[in-house]
């Protein structure tokens, strides 16, 4: 097995001190339109499959200060240990012993209600890095070492339309993400939060059950060969309808892989339920609207900014 | 393609005139344990896999009287147009088309809100129309021509748990049910309506888009291969846990291959959720309750007689 040091040898230059005080970087959130959903390689973050994001205007700002000791705000408030763990854990792969970090990282969406929080965070961080240690590592080898932080992480670097390739390499050097050169505005994609309560399992050992013990996982590698070049055509076609209706569907089957799972993974809430039903009847009346959701009880709306005012008023919003 | 028609020659006398003015008979309903979901033949009935069912104390019970033309009440009240044509097309391979038939059937339990009221009433059916046209048939017949006019009606020939054998042969003579040899009285089975009203898609068409578009269903073969034997040893060890535990994850299994079919396929409600979470909730606390669900979003409880009253007090029954 290749470790993650292994790997960061043969992309930076060995742990060297800082050259600035303090650096800070901003990162989007970004939401899956084709899911990530299942690793092949668990040390190094490497997927089973190929995904294609969309990135927010919301994301992650992070300053990391050269300190004393080891430190992190979360919001303005101290980080729960568990995640300031798994920030330090990061940090070590690229400083040597004595160097310190006080981090100051600000969430504009919530942490751990599936808002993908963690992707905008580790890209956020690697980019301080890379200034506060002046590597100048090019977008490709930032968005593998995002990577091995938090998979999606990687897919973060950029705005826009981004796909990351699975890679094929033991080592996971082919594994980054690249944007599409693809705009468009008029699409539009918005959280509706249905409960910003803690997820009941993280999204990492959902993925792993799901691997592991669900009897439907052995599909989920076809179901995203056949959808990712056919969202990339409604990208490239602007369709909307086909967009809309392939990013649902994927995201309904990554939730049926988990519910077949040992024990069952359900991040359905019923309010989720209704509002699917409720989506449904409204797109059965003519609206063009359709949805995505990632491993949490939330939908993320997506549709075009022209019926923007109507798709608010069916919803309340 | 083998016709019905074809089949039903091979094992009855040509149609011949009723012995009697009017037969009645009583089928129970049938809940499956491993799910009957997709077709390998649409005309036949034939199944992709086998299944497993235990029978309830309800059912339908049915009258078949010679009269001067067809009617049907359901119920006491008139048949719904579509399900009386569905009757009187699978009479009309029996009978010659100078017979009419007068029909009172009456379930005890609701119809299409996926308490299997088909079952019991095709079943109810061909045992009245055995009596009435004097087949004397044995039970393994019956259960092929029962399965001719609804899949899982082949296993409401009979009570305790059943097993549908999928059979190989293209004509289907090797597709039915047959008895367990095995009684387990402690087992109950509780159906926990959560909704009567008639469900947005009915089975049969559910079950052919999941076969035709679901990516996650050529995983369902498989599922119900490894299901099937383990189901068998819970039940011959009496082994709870081990029972409940796999007819969970095959109704949810199921449900999964439904969720992400196009269109996606929600029979969920948002109070089938809430009750799901409940139950999950309740076992992390040591009562011994599983569920099942079929297509429609009622769930059946799974559990043990001795945990009746708990059961029923911690659910509010």
């Amino acid at each position: 097995m290749i470790t993650k040091q292994q790997m960061i040898q043969t992309l930076l230059p060995k742990p060297a001190l800082p050259v600035k005080e303090q650096a800070t970087a901003f990162s989007p959130a970004n939401i899956a339109l084709i899911k990530y959903w299942g690793k092949r390689d668990n040390e190094l973050n490497l997927p089973v499959t190929s995904s294609l994001s969309m990135s927010l205007a919301h994301g992650t700002h992070t300053t990391v200060k050269v300190a004393s000791a080891d430190s992190c705000l979360l919001n303005g408030k101290e980080c729960p240990p568990a995640f300031a763990k798994r920030l330090f854990d990061y940090c070590n792969l690229f400083r040597n012993k004595d160097t310190f970090f006080e981090i100051h990282t600000t969430n504009e969406i919530p942490t751990a209600a599936g808002f993908a929080s963690s992707s905008s965070g580790f890209s956020a961080l690697i980019l301080a890095l890379d200034d506060l240690f002046g590597w100048h590592a090019d977008l490709k080898t930032l968005s593998i070492l995002a990577r091995l932080g938090s998979g999606s992480a990687c897919r973060s670097l950029f705005s826009g339309f981004v796909e990351w390739h699975k890679g094929t390499r033991p080592d996971g050097l082919d594994s980054f993400a690249e944007p599409l050169n693809t705009s468009w505005p008029e699409l539009q994609i918005e959280m509706l939060p249905i409960s910003s309560s803690q997820k009941p399992i993280d999204s990492r050992s959902a993925m792993k059950i799901t691997v592991e013990t669900s009897p439907l996982y052995s599909s989920w590698p076809q179901t995203v060969a056949n959808d990712l070049p056919r969202i990339k055509e409604a990208i490239n076609s602007q369709n909307f309808h086909q967009l809309g209706q392939i990013a649902e569907s994927n995201a309904l089957a990554m939730h049926a892989t988990m519910l077949a799972s040992h024990p069952p993974i359900l991040y359905f809430l019923p309010e989720s339920i209704a509002t699917m039903h409720h989506i449904w009847r409204l797109r059965n009346e003519g609206l063009p609207l359709y949805f995505t959701m990632d491993a949490g009880p939330n939908l993320k709306l997506l549709y075009l900014k022209k019926d923007s005012t109507l798709v608010h008023e069916a919803l309340g919003l």
